[in-house]
């Protein structure tokens, strides 16, 4: 059996594209009555990227905090708020604006809004049953993907879980992709989340369950990456617009990540670290099993000046470390592409343990 | 202004999925009352390609003749045998099986079963209004890459034009690649077909009309005609499967071309030539505006054996000359994309006329 894989509906590129919005906007009021929702990062509250967007009286604008990860409980209180904005109607259009954080949460709070229940009865696959509202994402950070993949990636607090809602009707209908978006983003910040597209596309090449459609779009999707964090200055206007293209190619080739991603989602369930960042530090002490990627990686960070600090997991407590452990193992799927299904003989608990002490 | 480029809605591929078409055709049934209608290349009349598909009582197939490139009395034609059997219902969906002849007729004939009017309408950018039935794509050739692209290409006799119905209703809802499809095609073809797509992401990355997202798709699209037509064989089942992707991605690049597709559809309008083999051509007579994929080509010719014959244009009439020369040189676009507003100075009557004489 081959999945019937989806595409984005629609996209836009180019330097300026956000003026475009209005009309795509426009169509969407003609096709079905209702508000608009806007998810803004709250990095843009009082910072006037509402003035400049075409929200009409009867919107919603929604500011998502994304100091930490989304939540089921996030995502559970944002859908609640739209629920009772939109007082029983279907919103004409969900809007996203920000990095993977923003989108996710949008992404999610569309299932939520016509499907019962609460966000972690969607964490898997295939489990959402109806078609989402129109959504609209314009991704102000580049290189989660979240504007092509079909996921949305939430945090389960109580389960110490972190899974997406793996569904077709997860994906956006349309995507604007504008790099004078990504022009004030902080260097370091820019650096941790570009990078995620280079991680998860080396990751599914380097792993054992593979098609060559996504192979294809990982390998051009990793090239990019490669001449942007090589180059001279990763946020030129060329390299900011490329790397809007990598994202998008990476969150077509999304899927099969390896060990970096577990990893990761353990430090980002334990110590709340966005996933870009926590990406960085689970590559800094993997180099035993990517040790190319690694050694690429190294020479981007030194190129590009980017911070990485030492020591973040000192001085934790043992149940801190356990649960460290246990929300990494728990992937059990990536972990297997890369490492085959004996992987629990190379990630002993001290083995584990060992590496995020060393990071 | 920037172009919203509109997606293939969903794409499967794997070796063999072709027993996954009637699960995809089930789930049409259910959503639209109303008859399917097979276009299949007249190639497989009578080799049981019919038996193998989830043909119902009610469907028609309709065999469509590839002997010379689609044209809009064709495309009328089987429209009209489309509507007389359909009888005022819409079908369920119009699916697809063969080469670019074959999927171009699909197209435009959907177009024409919610539009009224001719096809001779309908060639250019933008005239098609009424979204056309839902359409599903099998390439049973790759290189073209009708099944991504959103143009349809006819011949016009009467205008002696070679021209598109350039819309985003003519491009596919559902496109199923399985490259057991490819394994019977001979070679020559296989080659012809093929590279296709090596021919018009080179134009798109020579010209000056670009964008990001076309040029990364060119570029990935070109590695692998390169990686397939450089092998030893082309025709293994790893590059068929590659060249699907190719086809597939290349039609997504698709959009400006340069010199070698104005000179192809020369020699399709003039002479009847099928498409691949028109480039083949075209870049034999082009190696001073193309001298780095002129070389290239010339070394997968050998590589893989392939024939292309000399002296096709020898001791036709000076009206024939005019004509293949009037039929190349009405492409003002591409040319221009290549070779800057002045063209006209550098492909004179004669100069464009020579090159023909040397195929």
């Amino acid at each position: 059996m081959y999945r019937n894989a989806k595409n984005v509906g629609y996209y836009m590129i180019g330097k300026g594209a956000l003026a475009q919005l209005g009309d795509l906007l426009t169509t969407r009021r003609e096709a079905q009555d209702g508000p608009a929702v806007f998810f803004l990062d709250h990095y843009f509250e009082g910072k006037g990227l509402a003035d400049r967007l075409p929200v009409e009286n009867q919107d919603m604008v929604l500011y998502v905090d994304t100091t930490e990860e989304p939540t089921t409980d996030s995502v559970d209180g944002y859908t609640a708020r739209a629920k009772e904005f939109l007082g029983g109607k279907m919103p004409c259009a969900l809007l996203a604006f920000g990095g993977g954080s923003t989108l996710d949460t949008c992404k999610c709070v569309g299932n939520l809004l016509t499907n019962p229940g609460k966000a972690e009865d969607y964490q898997g696959w295939e489990l959402v049953k109806h078609p989402a509202p129109y959504k609209i994402a314009v991704p102000t950070l580049s290189g989660t993907g979240s504007e092509t993949s079909r996921t949305g990636i939430i945090c389960n607090e109580a389960k110490n879980l972190k899974l997406g809602m793996n569904s077709d009707y997860t994906m956006f209908d349309q995507v604007l992709l504008d790099p004078d978006l990504t022009a004030s983003v902080p260097r370091n910040q820019y650096f941790y989340t570009g990078i995620d597209t280079y991680m998860h596309c080396f990751e599914s090449l380097s792993g054992s369950y593979r098609n060559v459609v996504v192979d294809s779009l990982a390998e051009k999707a990793i090239d990019i990456c490669k001449r942007v964090f090589l180059s001279d200055d990763m946020m030129s206007d060329e390299n900011r617009e490329l790397m809007m293209i990598a994202s998008f190619l990476g969150g077509m080739a999304a899927g099969f990540v390896g060990v970096v991603h577990p990893v990761s989602a353990g430090l980002s369930m334990v110590l709340h670290m966005p996933h870009g960042l926590a990406n960085c530090h689970a590559l800094s002490v993997l180099e035993d099993i990517y040790p190319t990627e690694y050694r690429d990686f190294m020479a981007m960070i030194e190129r590009q000046g980017i911070d990485l600090p030492k020591g973040i997991c000192q001085g934790l407590s043992d149940a801190q470390y356990t649960a460290l452990y246990e929300a990494s193992i728990v992937h059990e799927k990536p972990l297997i592409n890369r490492l085959g299904p004996d992987f629990k003989k190379i990630l002993t608990k001290d083995n584990v343990i060992g590496r995020f002490k060393n990071m």
